[in-house]
């Protein structure tokens, strides 16, 4: 029988997944659970996007450019321009969500062996992504008694080598809700300039920013322009995670180039998808405050909740809808298992991300649990409750 | 500045690509130009799938499971059982087009270095997704005088080596259109079982099939279920190039499991599209008939007056929508340039592809060229018109 590849092998499979089976049976055992595993929000998608995709009048369902359409791409254009990034249509190559965006740029900058040096803990798939590229990530990890700020930039220098292509930072952090201040954007970029690397920026949770901070992208400085790369996705920003749609920004054109030889190879992003995301910038200014506001309640309700657990740490997110929380156990992996499969609160549990998937260094994170703040606040109020009683009874 | 991978620079251009400027320049001056360069069909779209995605009565555009709508892969497995090919929902694999479905293919059985063996002519992007995965293309070359029938088992046999992990054929072929016949594909079987590898069918064309011989997919071999990875799509089948479905079918439970972790980490294929080819599905018999007997009458048309042409030579072909023809030329890139950029007939003229991009093995191919017979019949017989009186005047 012939057999998959090393790097089939190698591909992680998510802690998340091992706990599916779980809470299949718990639902199936008449248990509701709240999730606070998933980015999957809740948000209405715009009904801009919603009502372009019922009115297409398309007969033949034909391929699009391979960059995604011109008009998209302008508009795209446009929306950056608002938030202080200069760039032109020319800049940007449309791709299937922010994940075929990351699977681009790691193929256009890096060969098998290269390294890319990311803070931990970080967005799990940056890990299968390389893995798929058979590219080692190097992890610098950030902790939460900071809130998970950036690492001293002497920590980066010490795990810099020949191999190095790029530092991958996520801003803000999915699962650490962290926003990095300029001035940590500005030592990155001296840091890739010193070092000739790429600065991959992954900002999909760009208007997901509370507390009046200034999101700050590293389009904006112009010292990086041939350094800089931006991923990006509607996903998040419209609550259309199904569309599929995301992009690559940056004003390497060779990096552009080759990122295009890619989109020419898979032929072009989905069209109704497209359809919807052009549609989508127009919704009105109302659409973002009002979304920004809901999860700013929310991550208000749930840090306050969870402060007034005993034993658990939280950093206050500044920005994205996730928090890294430490708990008083020893191994999160066991206690989703177990708020699955041996708990309830009068027929309700609650169904968390063991953090572990989110550091590469080993028996990093063991004792933290990621929490995606994705439901309404009654909803998150009384998983916080469940979480109490549950931790009570675990430890007891 | 930081530059881009050595995979990066080996991404291939398409040919095609480079014709592109010269057939804007063409557009620009009044040119009309027929496009026999590209498989974008301009059959329509089953109604039923254009307006399954009108009347979608969705909220939140959210993520779908990483396999793909269960619904959607149920039906899936009853569109096969038609097709003489047994299966289940749990087999198949819902990706982001063919194209998606290939790359996790290369991504599950290969590491870098190792060697797939390919009829050539071959689709092009098959080389930009090995090069991708840092994979070798080994070519076997295929004959026009031979109409592209398999290559002697023997030739396969030479190319053999410990890296190579699989036979790649596209059925029936594009560029070639050749359709091969139950006698081949259990040949092809007896050689993946005795040395071990993989088969990997590429049958988006499955339905192009004409003059009543009878498609035979890899996955009707019993023996060879470990073996058979099945590449699909729903491009071609229902003209719908832009909804960016296809899938992966196999029965070896490792290659599945090992593409599903490809498939979470790009968290799940376009909705919509899901929504559209789902209903798909539900198209007509009519609808497959109707396609097939204009293609077919298109195929004759356009053979009958390829041959007319002195010093032409076309392999007629038996499926897909497209033919390989010879021409009383040198160089077909330089042909199909001078075309868009020299010539005119009436103020139009036609695009061709230049088989040069089917080839890996150097110098093959050079007076060759790729037509897509994608239009219709009366456009069909203006192009071959023109594609006369052009190679009288190069010539002259
Ligand atoms: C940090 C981050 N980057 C990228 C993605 C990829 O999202 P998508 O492919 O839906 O755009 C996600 C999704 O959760 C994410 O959290
Ligand atoms: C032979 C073959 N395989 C795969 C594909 C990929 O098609 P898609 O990604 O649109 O399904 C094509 C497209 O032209 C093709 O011709």
């Amino acid at each position: 029988m012939p057999i998959v590849s090393q790097k089939g092998k190698a591909m992680p499979e998510s802690p998340i997944r091992k706990l599916v089976p779980f809470a299949e049976k718990a639902a199936k055992e008449g248990k509701r659970i709240y999730h606070l595993n998933i980015g999957q929000p809740d948000i209405k998608t715009p009904i801009e996007a919603m009502e372009a995709v019922k009115n297409h009048s398309l007969d033949v369902l034909a391929y699009s450019h391979s960059a995604g359409f011109e008009s998209f791409r302008k508009k795209l254009a446009g929306y950056y321009a608002k938030h202080d990034i200069t760039i032109t249509s020319d800049d940007i190559l449309v791709t299937t969500g922010g994940s075929e965006a990351l699977i681009f740029t790691m193929g256009s900058i890096t060969d098998p062996g290269d390294e890319i040096i990311v803070p931990e803990p970080f967005y799990a798939n940056y890990y299968s992504f390389s893995t798929q590229s058979t590219v080692t990530v190097v992890p610098v990890i950030s902790k939460l008694e900071t809130g998970f700020a950036l690492p001293a930039i002497e920590e980066f220098e010490k795990l810099i080598t020949k191999k190095t292509k790029a530092i991958l930072i996520c801003n803000p952090g999915n699962p650490t809700g962290y926003l990095y201040s300029k001035h940590e954007i500005q030592q990155l970029a001296k840091l890739a300039i010193k070092y000739d690397l790429f600065l991959i920026s992954d900002e999909v949770y760009r208007e997901f920013v509370y507390d009046d901070i200034e999101h700050y992208s590293v389009l904006q400085e112009k010292e990086l322009d041939e350094h800089a790369i931006v991923v990006d996705s509607v996903s998040k920003r419209y609550s259309m995670c199904g569309a599929r749609i995301g992009c690559i920004v940056s004003k390497n054109k060779s990096v552009m180039e080759t990122a295009m030889k890619f989109a020419q190879a898979r032929l072009s992003p989905p069209t109704f998808a497209q359809i919807a995301s052009e549609a989508a910038l127009e919704a009105p200014e109302s659409y973002y405050q009002e979304t920004v506001s809901k999860y700013k309640n929310r991550r208000d309700t749930l840090v306050a909740g969870l402060r007034e657990i005993p034993g658990v740490k939280v950093a206050e997110p500044m920005g994205a809808f996730y928090c890294i929380a430490e708990l008083p156990i020893d191994n999160a992996d066991h206690f989703a298992q177990w708020l699955l499969d041996k708990f309830e609160l009068n027929k309700e549990t609650v169904m968390l991300a063991p953090a572990s998937g989110f550091y590469s260094s080993p028996n990093e994170g063991l004792n933290q649990v990621r929490i995606a703040y994705v439901l309404n606040r009654r909803d998150l109020k009384k998983a916080i409750e469940i979480l109490r009683v549950a931790l009570e009874k675990y430890n007891s």
